[in-house]
């Protein structure tokens, strides 16, 4: 019997709950011993069969020495990094939904594990119920894995899903996604891009093997993005995607990371991710593309992906796993004016023929997109690639023959 | 330093002497320690940098202590299944990219592990190098599986892709595939979807405890699909795909299992799955659909997978994980007659309108279908749900009335 306690009893934390019931018997099959829920950490009181289990004071879990797994579904930073810390310390495994701590905290706390032979498992942090970081850890251990790109935000894309089927505004998909419990009341960390940066951050500092830390990674979210954009991407072939990705760079080991919407085309595997679904792209040296797709969030599939680590612990007890990265207080990576890339540029032109030749002077290998009704003094096109700073400079440049951008979007080639 | 030895040196295997080589730094991270291919069993001559390793003699490995690990990508039963038995029973470990020998002796290959206490890993046999096995059994931990349904052969799937994109006929569409190395010059296993069963059957042993057999899953291949067939599909808005699937019945825990060509929407995620790439999708009962695509096959993907089961073991030496499945000689699987579902129908039908009344009188819910240029003795349409005995009595019905069935293909609903 493995006994464990739940640090939190939200979403996550009372889908846990649920899963270890209903599931009895299929955990019990592959976790060879049955797991209990012994303790429920939470402020709140709650009307649940299983009010007894409830209490407000961490130190009834960390005193107590038949639990031996903690799964921390708290969210934030504090105390759940603390919590998690003494639990570690007292050789403790922690198990956490918790994306906030993992890529702010990651190395840390994996160290910490390793030195206490226990384990610090963090599936559930990124792509909800999709497997994602054990595949990616254990059966793609044998490439080099030098490429990741994904849609991790499942509020954003059921946002933008609803701008391209349904020509809806930014601000009306938005209300709609409140209104159906997809989008928060405040909903800058999902439609501002730093969700999907926090996990982009765990899967580069699990993949390159150095924390890669959310500050450093330029984020860009999806509120600007008008009903133009999507016409011009139509047009183009192709659908927006909010796209956290992250490359190493051969020459320096640098990585290539960032999350910005982006033109992705008709025919990627990423494009057809609708709704409040995720998909992970993952690109080895050996196995070539390899796509894992699912429901992003969610109470059960995210704690299907929490008690799936609990069993994982439950079949292996007091031994440590290999799941590591190194702590990295350097920025290690590239400066975003120095990435290289194609863009979409929409401008307002008044006027008409002469804008179009600026642009072709300036960007010699300009391709010019048109939309239904697309007014006269409007202008889109995709500039070629080229650096971050070298396209500011020449974006700069046509300001100052008039044109004003309106958008600039960038092309990813997954 | 943990030392291999690879049976077999065709695609898969001299494929794992390469990544082995080739990633060597990447493995040694992961693994905790290097690895070595120390023997490859071979019965031909090959003029490579390591021909020193080659033997023509099994005993070579299995008298070897040295040898911790035997990579077996011989393919076929024999000597495949007698090489496994003796290494597993001298407590050497056995990694497999075997499909063949999986699908039909894999309970008693795992049961044998067991006992000698090391492991029998097959991540390989399935979807090439997209991880499928171990995030099945490891990450979907907390789910019921319910439901298992995949493209799983790349070379039907690039016939099919063909057939659609380009308007090939089968037979073009397979010479190609021929050109390209993509399909072998007896195509039988592919074409008629044993490769495929081999796979689900896997598959559904895995998620269900029980050995599926081969023999006992109605296998239907895609030789039959025509041109016409192919515009229909595209006129109800999908594709036609070689769908292999199992799914669990509620009542009695017996196993609904088939291969055959199908229509699938174009909103499904299989309908996207292109060329020779597979995909798998996997229904939880917590977390809802999860889909995993990439390469099903060659040389890289499917040796990468291969080197992962192979970290997996060195990471942890000497232990037995629960990867298993029952021996179960009777057919746990339902009769294709019971099976339920939709179908598409087409018919040579002379007589015009009478031929659609009596469409009409014998199936009450059919929806005609039309395409391009459709003759005027030609009707085609899709049956509704109903059981598989049933829409045979009335396609015999039919064909009492001198309506000819041309084609017949299954709906899922994915």
């Amino acid at each position: 019997m493995v006994k464990i306690a739940v640090l939190g009893h939200g979403v996550v934390g009372s889908g846990v709950c649920e899963v270890v019931e209903t599931n009895q018997s299929s955990i019990l099959r592959r976790a060879g011993q049955p797991i209990e829920v012994k303790r429920i950490l939470d402020l709140r009181d709650f009307d649940v069969p299983y009010r007894d289990k409830l209490t407000k004071d961490f130190q009834d879990i960390l005193q107590d020495e038949e639990i031996s797994i903690v799964v921390e579904t708290m969210g934030g930073t504090h105390p759940a990094y603390e919590y998690s810390v003494a639990a570690l310390k007292r050789g403790k495994n922690v198990v956490t939904s918790n994306k906030e701590l993992v890529a702010a905290k990651g190395a840390a706390l994996l160290q910490l594990a390793k030195e206490h032979n226990c384990n610090y498992f963090f599936e559930a942090s990124v792509g909800g119920g999709i497997p994602i970081i054990r595949p990616m850890h254990l059966c793609l251990a044998a490439n080099e894995i030098n490429e990741i790109a994904g849609i991790l935000n499942g509020t954003t894309n059921f946002i933008l899903t609803k701008m391209f089927k349904e020509g809806m505004d930014f601000a009306s998909a938005l209300s709609q996604a409140q209104e159906l419990g997809y989008a928060e009341r405040d909903p800058s960390a999902d439609v501002e891009g730093w969700d999907a940066c926090r996990k982009i951050c765990i899967l580069a500092s699990l993949a390159f093997g150095r924390q890669v830390h959310p500050e450093h990674v330029y984020t860009e979210g999806i509120t600007r993005i008008a009903p133009e954009d999507v016409e011009y991407a139509e047009s183009w072939g192709g659908v927006i995607k909010l796209i956290a990705r992250a490359r190493r760079r051969e020459e320096d080991g640098l990585v290539e990371c960032m999350v910005s919407p982006a033109f992705v085309h008709g025919e990627s595997q990423l494009a057809g991710i609708d709704g409040v679904y995720n998909g992970v792209l993952i690109r080895g040296n050996a196995t070539g593309d390899v796509v894992f797709y699912g429901k992003g969030a969610g109470k059960l599939p995210t704690a299907s992906a929490v008690v799936a680590d609990v069993i994982d612990i439950a079949k292996s007890p007091g031994t440590s796993k290999s799941l590591t990265w190194a702590e990295c207080d350097e920025n290690i990576t590239v400066e975003r004016r120095e990435l290289k890339g194609d863009s979409y540029v929409r401008l307002s032109a008044p006027e008409g023929g002469m804008a179009r030749r600026t642009v072709e002077r300036l960007f010699g290998s300009a391709v010019f997109l048109t939309r239904p009704k697309q007014p006269a003094d409007e202008l889109a096109f995709l500039s070629g690639a080229m650096e971050e700073s070298a396209l500011e400079n020449k974006l700069a440049a046509l300001e100052q023959e008039n044109l004003t951008l309106l958008s600039r979007i960038r092309l990813v080639d997954y």
